[in-house]
This record gives C-alpha cells, structure tokens and sequence, in this order.
C-alpha cells in the first residue's frame, strides 16, 4: 500500500515556482521599510523607496539601450550608492553585473573588460582617467572594437572638474542617466535561478585572472545565509569597509536587502574614518579583511572612539586572521566573526562558530580557536578536507593536512570561457580551493597554507602561516608574510618580509633581523625559523591579500641561501 | 558586443547543484554542534549528533521495509522527541511525513490514512486505542486493506500498561524499531527539490479535509525564512507549546537545525507548563495560537514566574489575536511578533513588522497596529489583497475589503488528488487564501474575515473578527466568537458565543447580555452589535482555533431571530 506517484503528481504553477533571486528581496524591503535609509553616502540618504526606484530607473535605461539577456555590465567604482544599486538594477534588466577591482591597472582592466565584452562601463569619476586609458588600449588592439555605453558616476565629494572632463568625452552622467528610466520598470525575476546574475575577476595572484561566474540562485541564498551565521537582525547598519567589487562584497549587497539594513558608504577606508563611522551612523557590523582589521588595532588613540559606544560585530576573511589582532579585537571590544570563502563560493561559505564555552577561556586560546576556518556555512551543503590523491577525507587529528573541497548550492557556475579550468576545479564531483588545511579533532578546519604558499624545507612541510601566527606576537611586528626562499642545503627555507611598528628605531636592520629569528627559536621548531628577513612595506591586492607570489619572486632574486646551518 | 550565451553556457554539476532540503541543515547541526543539546524531553537528553544518529536509524529502520518514494508514513503523536525525528528521518527515506492531528476522532483518522495510503503509523501510546479503533474501521470498511507497519512510541511518563498492551497487539515500539537501524545510514537528498516531503490536512472547518502537499525546497527556505524574520539567533532555546503535527509546527524542527538550537517538547500546554519550562531551560522562544497567550495572560499569578527572567519572543499565529491580549503579553514582558499564513504556505509566510518608530507609542496603539498580519515574509515573493472579480490590487485605504493572495516559492504544491480544489486554489496565478482583508495606507494587510465567517447584516459586510476584538475589552469576557445568526429583518445578524472569566457570578445570564450588548454599543456601529449573545465553553480545533462552523449550526439551530428593532 502506498500513495505512489500522487504524491509528487502536482506540478509547478505560477502560484507555487518563481526562480530564487536576490532581486525579490529588495522589492520587498521597499514594501515594509519603504521609509528607511537604505544607503546612507556623505549628505546624500536614500530610503528604501529611493533605492528600488533608482534600481529600476537603471533597469529601464539599460533596457532602453538594449542591454539585457547575454549582456555584462561593467562598474569600476569604490563603495559608493551606485554600485550598490548596479547589483539590482544591472541584473533586473536580465544582465551580469561585472564589479571591476578598482585597484587594477589599464592593461589588467583592459584585459577584463576585452574578456567580458561589457557592453557598458559604469565608472566613477575618480577612475575615469583610467578607462579612458583602458577604452584606448582595446581601440588600437582591435579595429573593430565597438566602444561601450559609457556612465560617469559624479560625486560631489570629488573635484568637479574631472566630472565635467569625462562629460566632454561623451560620457553620460549616472543621475542623467537614471532619469531616462522609469522608476516604475517591470522588471522580471529570471526564467531560470540558474541564469547569470554576475562575474568577478579572481585577483590574480596567478598568471590570468579567471572569471567566476556566479547565478541568482546562488545570490540568494548567500543573502539568506549571512544573517544566519552572523545572527544579523532586521534593520542592522553596515559599514562598507569590505569593497563591493570584491565578490560582491560577499552578497551583502543583496543581503542588506534581506534584513532591510542600512548601507554606510565609505569611499576610503581607514582606521579613523570606521571609528567616526561607527561613532556617527551607530554601525553595527562590518566585514573586512584582517588588514583592515590591523589597521583598526593598531590606530593612534586619538583616530579611535574606544571604549566603543555599543556592541560592533566585524566579520573577517581573505587571509586567516593571526591570533593576536583577533585578540586585539576583542580587547577592543569587537566581535570578531572568522569566515572563509572565496570568490567561486560566493564569498564566506565557512564560518568559525564561536562556542558558549570559549567564553570563560583566556583571550589567547579564544583567539586561537577563533582563528581556524571553521564549518560550513546554512547554504553550503558539503566541506571537507581531502587527500586529493584518493578524495578521502582526512583524518581529524590537527596534523594531517589535505585539500579544502566545497560542494552545494553557493559554489560559482564555473569560469566564464575557460573549460580547461572548469575541468580541473570540478574535478571529482567536487569544487578544489587549492588551500591545504588540517581538521582539528572538534571538527574545525584549519588553513594552513596555500598549495603554493607551502613551504618544504627538507622534505618537511612548513606552513607559512603558522610561521606568521607566531611573528605577529613580536613587539615590534605590525605585518608579516612568509614565503619560501630557494636554499642550497634545504631545497627550500622560510623567508619573512616584515613591516615594523611605527615608532620601531629602523636603523639597525641586521640586529632586528637577529631579534626576529632568536625570538622564533622560542617560539616554532627550528627548520620553522626564517633564515632571512627582509623589511619593507608589503605588495598588496585591493582587498589587503599580500601578493605572496610577488615576494616568491623577490625572494628567488635574492638568490640562493648558502649552504646553511641549523 | 556581448558576451552571449557563453554567460550562461556552464551547466549544474556535482560540485555546484544540489537539491534544497531542509536535511542538510540537522547533517550541519551535528557537524557544528555535536554536543549541544537538540531535544529534551523530561528527563531525556538528546544532543545533535544523538539526534541525527536517530534519525538516520529511522531512515534506514524504514528503508528496511521499503518504505521511500511514494509512500507515506503517518505520525500520530504529541509534541515528544520521535515526531521531531520523524521530520527528518522519514524524508531521508525518500518518503512523505504526515503528521496527523491528535485531537481527531477515529472516523476523521481513518479517513486521513484511507486517503494517505499511509504505509506505516506511528503512535504515541497515549493514543494507540485510538489508532486500534481507526484500524478496525479501515478493515471493516474494505477486505483488502492491508495493515500498515505499526510503531508505537513508548513513554516513561506515562502508563506501561498501555505501552505492554499495545506491544501485545504486535506494535514494534519505537526505540526497538530505532535499534533495526543503521545510525550511519546514507541517506541522500532528493535528486528534485520538488519531491514531497510533507502532507498535512487542513483541520477540517469545511466538510472534507483536503491534504496539502509540502516540498523540500519550501520547506528549506521556510527554514531559513523564519530565524530572518523572528532575529531567531544560533543557540535559541524553543519550547514545543505549539504541535509539531499542526502544519509541521510551522517548519520549526527544520528551523531549529538551521539555528542549533534546542528544543524543549511539552506533552501538555498549560501556561504553568509554560512558564515552568521558561525558568527551567531558560526558553527563548516559542509559538502560540492567540488561545495559548490568551491563557498565558490570564493564568493565576502563583502559576506565574514574573517578573519573566530574561526576554521570551513569542510568535503567533492562526486566529487574528485580539490586541487586549497582545498588549497585555506585551505588559508582561513577553515580545510578540505577530504573524500569519496557513497550512498552504507552509505555516506563517506574513509578518506584522515591528517599526521602530512604535516602541514610543501607548500600548493600546501598540497592540491594534501589532494585531495585523502586515507584510510578507522574506522567502515568499508575491503577497496582495485583490478584488476578487478583477484580480487587481484594492487600493490601500484600510477599508476596501479582498481576498489575501499568494504566491511564489513557500506555496504548497497543491491538494493530494483533488484537481477540483486545486483548480479553485491556484485560479489566475495566485493561491486564494480566503481570507479577507484590508491594506492600510502604511503597507500593512489586515484581516477581516475568512470569506466564510464575513456576517452580512442588511446587505453590509460585518466583520466577525472586529466585533471581537471590541468584546476581547470587556472585562468579563475571557473569549469571544462572533458568527452570522439567520435573521428575519436583516437577513442575517451578529450573535457572540461567550465564555466568561473566572470568578465572574454566571448566575444572571440575561443582565450579563444586557451588559454586553450595552457595551457594544458604546464601541461599534450600532449594526455590529450582536443582537444574541450565548455563554458556555468555545469549540476548538485542536490548534485552539475556534470552530466557527460549529458555532454557525447552533446559531442557526437557535432558529432565526425575528423581527429585530434597531
């Protein structure tokens, strides 16, 4: 006896099936909260109404000039109103939005944007200069190069003559172009949740960035899962210190959508600039990476508000945060959420949960624990960390290092127009992040390197991170990054770049250098030990990623360490 | 220029498509939170990791019968921990839970399981010579019926009698049958996220029950919809006050997995059981129909704890509650939000959204605007009050009366073979929730009526609920139920069922109307004022909500009221 195919007899109707977007969440914020600030940049302060009119004025010029389906949309802007309104408006007109790192140069950007094929460019005023070098660039690479419907987003924070510059080339000026469009647009959620909604540009610490595309579908439940995992509530105020370009500022965009929240731009980000910030708009969280959140700790008394008015929840990714800054966080009294992500899982896709009983544990140890990666995120329906040789899952002993593997509903459609990178990123039925990682016996995985970034000095495997981790504790230390450096003897040994504390008497590098390596010999195995130490400000992505391969290659040019001794 | 198809050109694979399932979410709950407790039951303690073992036992337990795809297993049974594990456990064996109301009578069950085709039952023993009676009419009715597998789930706390003598009948009990199973079993999600993972019948005010058909995608996004909406955190303890087998407790055991939180099972609501348990376990949150607050207001103080030891969110649901109630729970230091929706749409999909800008206002002002079931959750994408003739929106001036229509991704599939009723349901686009409402100029949809409980008196629409709402401040009325009563002059006018509070003298019921009626009239329009008012104990389905039809017959059996004067 069984109720048989009945049961799953009922098919989809319009009533029942819409595809998932993050599109129907801003609709409804104007709905409920069509009254409250939505975005919030310098004087200008837009309420929910605001936005999703503006979005679907956007919408509509696009339509109007025909962009829709099959189309990229290109927006090279800080975190200003604009790009956070192209998340909607760019993909209500059925479009893909491409976020474009505003710290690229001409040629990278060229490369983007000849790769893409945006047929618009939407460019704040403070970068026009350099798409017009760009726009140059891919015109004399190719004769029949169609130029794109070029928008010049002005801000009255900025000089206006550049915005009056760029209109006597013939760009179109973003509020002008907003009022070709009606704010009242029918826009229509995609056919299928499947569809594109954008695609960003890995930062290239290898040779050619890729571009990871990502769907509605999976937008949408990112934008669902981060208030989950970071118990971000209805009307919550975000800063912008994590740029949107960078994965699109892992789905917050669409996330504040969700909780109804208020957007605090910030075209620049420092230290005083988040304290005043907080101070003024009663900031509850930010994301940002720990850069950023060094820069925090490290500021002089009088850019800080400490103590701080009320409860400020910073949620940290990229890099794995070292120990200390966490610790210094939370002295300060932020609330330190650690994630882990990447562009192709849209974002932070891990998350250390913080346990009730690692509260009444010394600051060190909390900041320990708090610094592994962590579990998967609500949304991501499988992490592991495999032996990539046989995809079994390794052992949980806190040693055993293997891949970190992603599978589910929030990993990218794959690279646009590269299948020799889709095969080998979803080899096995599994999504490869290329980070080694040990799992600790209660379940938390822990980076310990980049593939690339290990360290093997005698055959061992040194982690670069941990050889971080243990640096940072030095007195003198504000940054540190650690890369191999070719050895005679060793094959490989660990080389650190260093950047001193302001304050540090910088004069004597060879007795620092002496300092810094006695100190580690207490505090790592001794083949751990960088041999070399080198001083001097850090290469940096626009997200606060060091460029290890950069330092590779300085290390490499240092030449050889000879024959050493331990 | 346009990038095209290749956009869009990158299929689903292993490692970035997976089906939505709400069993994900208790996989990740006992990867995060392995020791945390998941449910507790008196003396029982499980963990997440215990809970998810069982559960599994149960998919395999059952799976060993063949019991998967297309078949359906009936649970009948209180709030206690094996109908929690029965959310999870029967769909990781492919099959459909349904859930069936334990205040029924043998004659509605059976016709449930007749129409289920459940082939498995399992019973709570309290209710076992219930299901023995509901058997034995099945097997009358048809000489072919074949018994389904009967599990019966024993419990310390009550009679071991009972549990020997239905072990004697040749049930399997529950944890033995558990014991069959394979605690690592390897359940897989459903290869569509449209598969069935729920039927629950709708509680039977109209003739025939009809049974909704639930899918996993809604019920995952249901998941994540309701800890968005309620700023339900990680960690949350939750008390069962509202059954689990009504509507799939409003998707809550999926809930609590997404949030790892703690369930605490009731076999019995009272308002001293719930307010014991609030001190005892430290409860968060739970749902309520308004019945059960209106209980919890109204109970003796020394049953009470308050002052309440820390904040207590309720949310409710079902009846329109009544704002003295509201603002009497709001006195009482318990937050309520205030929501709505139907078996249909998973459970509640609105949600009278708290502003900010209302914590300043008097608690009367308070409850009225809390009283109204507001906007619609995040997860369901389309929610409007139309004219029913025309389909179009009515105009949002807080008095034009239409019907409350859904749609979008928490809709249930349809009715299990009922084509007719599906038709109706899903007319235009939409799913007519029958009920009748209003929007306010501030967004907001009130509800007016159901369709059916609408009294029109003199050609004018009364709505039952507001002549309700008035009662509710009158203060010898404990609750009130409002229904259309034949009338000679006015065709039909409104007559109040009454039940009085404890301590009032019931000895003069005529003065007692008299009162009524005159305090009626200082509150309403002189139509609306109930022309007959009858004292006694309210019928109730078994989720508290009161059952008009009931009520409507024996108004009707009072004969018509004649020639009344106004």
């Amino acid at each position: 006896m069984a109720v048989g195919k009945d049961i799953d007899d009922l098919p989809k109707n319009a009533a029942n099936y819409m595809a998932l977007t993050p599109l129907w969440l801003l609709d409804r914020a104007a709905v409920v909260h069509p009254t409250r600030p939505s975005v919030v940049h310098g004087s200008r302060r837009y309420t929910w109404q605001d936005t999703y009119n503006r979005c679907r004025r956007l919408a509509s010029a696009l339509s109007n000039h025909s962009i829709g389906l099959g189309t990229t949309v290109a927006v090279i802007a800080p975190n200003v109103p604009a790009i956070y309104e192209a998340h909607f408006g760019v993909p209500m007109a059925g479009a893909v939005l491409n976020a474009v790192n505003i710290r690229l140069n001409a040629p990278a950007i060229a490369f983007l944007l000849g790769h893409s094929l945006a047929a618009v460019v939407m460019v704040d005023q403070e970068f026009f200069g350099l798409v017009e070098e760009v726009l140059k660039m891919l015109a004399e690479k190719s004769r029949s190069y169609k130029p794109p419907l070029l928008i010049v987003i002005g801000d009255e924070n900025c000089d206006p003559n550049v915005l009056k510059y760029a209109l006597g080339k013939g760009a179109i000026e973003y509020e002008k172009f907003l009022e070709t469009g009606d704010p009242e647009f029918a826009w229509k959620p995609p056919e299928d949740e499947w569809q594109s909604i954008a695609l960003g540009y890995t930062s290239g610490t290898t040779s050619s960035p890729k571009g990871v595309v990502l769907h509605h579908r999976g937008a949408y439940l990112m934008a669902l899962g981060n208030p989950i995992i970071w118990g971000m509530n209805e009307g919550a105020i975000y800063l912008w210190t994590l740029p949107m370009f960078h994965c699109n500022g892992w789905c917050f965009p669409w996330t504040l959508a969700a909780v109804c929240g208020t957007s605090i731009c910030l075209r620049q980000v420092t230290a005083k600039a988040i304290y005043s910030a907080i101070a003024k708009h009663s900031v509850t969280h930010f994301c940002a990476a720990p850069v950023v959140l060094n820069s925090i700790v490290n500021a002089p008394p009088e850019e800080t508000i400490l103590p701080l008015p009320h409860i400020v929840h910073a949620m940290t990714a990229g890099a794995a945060p070292p120990p200390s800054v966490l610790k210094a966080m939370s002295q300060k009294g932020f609330r330190v959420t650690h994630t882990y992500g990447l562009s192709e899982t849209y974002g932070p896709s891990t998350v250390c949960v913080w346990k009730p009983e690692w509260d009444s544990l010394p600051l060190e140890t909390q900041a320990r624990l708090n610094a592994r990666q962590g579990f998967r995120y609500v949304g991501l329906e499988g992490l592991d960390v495999v032996n990539t040789q046989t995809m079994q899952p390794i052992p949980a002993d806190g040693t055993t290092i293997g891949e970190i593997v992603f599978r589910g509903n929030v990993v990218m459609k794959g690279y646009l127009k590269n299948p020799k990178a889709n095969e080998e990123a979803f080899a096995n039925g599994w999504y490869h992040s290329g980070d080694l990682a040990v799992k600790h016996p209660d379940g938390y995985i822990e980076i310990k390197d980049r593939s690339k970034d290990i360290i093997i000095s005698g055959g061992e495997n040194i982690s670069s991170v941990e050889v971080e981790n243990a640096l940072y504790s030095h007195p003198a230390i504000l940054e540190v990054s650690v890369v191999a450096r070719p050895d005679e003897r060793w094959g490989e040994s660990p080389c650190a770049f260093v950047t001193l504390k302001p304050g540090i008497d910088k004069s004597d590098e060879k007795r620092l250098a002496e300092d810094i390596m006695k100190f580690s010999k207490s505090k790592m195995p001794a083949y751990w030990v960088p041999k070399s130490v080198i001083f001097g400000p850090l290469p940096k992505t626009a997200t606060g990623k060091v460029q290890k391969h950069l330092l590779r290659a300085k290390a490499k040019e240092l030449g050889p360490l000879e024959k050493s001794k331990l």
